[in-house]
């Protein structure tokens, strides 16, 4: 397999970006950027996250079996670098954004336009980014939008020129 | 849980489109249009994609455990209404889309930008799709893109106001 070729051809699938957020129940509240994000049905409603095996976020959903995925909405680019990086949990925020606790835990970023809470329903032990599969079980929508949802959101395209994960 | 909100916010979920082909080794090839599709990993390289257990391409896939995802071109607008209907093969082509054999034996579809061929190493048996896991073992650049790669990819929402396929 040509590697280059692998890679460009990854690189066409289009990305949004959401912020992954966990509460293990313990304590440990997790926030990560994620993009490998994709519904897989309408009946449960299930979707399907790839997450890095060695961070916070695996580890406390693989205990909690539980998280959030909170869409970022166009004008969020500032928190999507934000959450790169490890959250800090103050003043009844998390990296400086305002949240709720969702209905299984999960913190629910208030600003972001919509979230859903899932509850995991296997995980694909397989690769170094596992395979969370979750079934939503609660849905917030902080801003309805205005025209089509996926218009609505922040793309991995906006965020910059040489930006991608994935490939 | 609210029904319109949870389907808004699914639906704030970008989506590309592909063309899933399968060869099942019995002289049975599929061709469909789909587009619950995300990587998963780096290493080896994973994709998931959401199948819908009823399809023709759902039997194939579990039959061979290979299949290819043709990323459609921002200019293919047409071929992926063609593939939502049951692929028809005569005279060397799919639909009358021309197509060569890949290494895993799916069909690649030739005027598409690119494809990636899969084994498949997973399927999460949840929901009315299932969850279709697969390494990528071969990569097909039939036309570089001039810009970012995610760029070029038809999406969802430019087929049309209403037209979703989430949520």
């Amino acid at each position: 397999m040509n590697a280059d070729a692998k890679k460009t051809v990854l690189r066409m699938i289009p990305y949004g970006l959401y912020v992954l957020t966990c509460d293990d129940g313990k304590g440990n509240i997790s926030a990560a950027t994620v993009n490998w994000v994709t519904q897989t049905a309408f009946a449960p409603p299930l979707v399907v996250v790839g997450v890095k095996t060695d961070s916070h976020a695996y580890q406390h959903i693989k205990d909690s079996k539980t998280f959030a995925l909170n869409m970022l909405g166009k004008d969020q680019k500032g928190l999507a670098f934000t959450f790169f990086k490890p959250a800090q949990v103050a003043d009844g925020e998390i990296s400086g954004q305002p949240y709720k606790k969702g209905m299984t835990g999960a913190p629910i970023l208030t600003d972001a336009p919509g979230a859903v809470e899932c509850r995991v329903t296997a995980v694909v032990e397989q690769g170094d980014h596992h395979i969370i599969v979750g079934e939503v079980v609660e849905a917030h929508l902080n801003k309805p939008p205005a025209g089509r949802p996926d218009a609505a959101i922040l793309e991995m395209k906006e965020l910059g020129d040489k930006v991608f994960y994935g490939g």
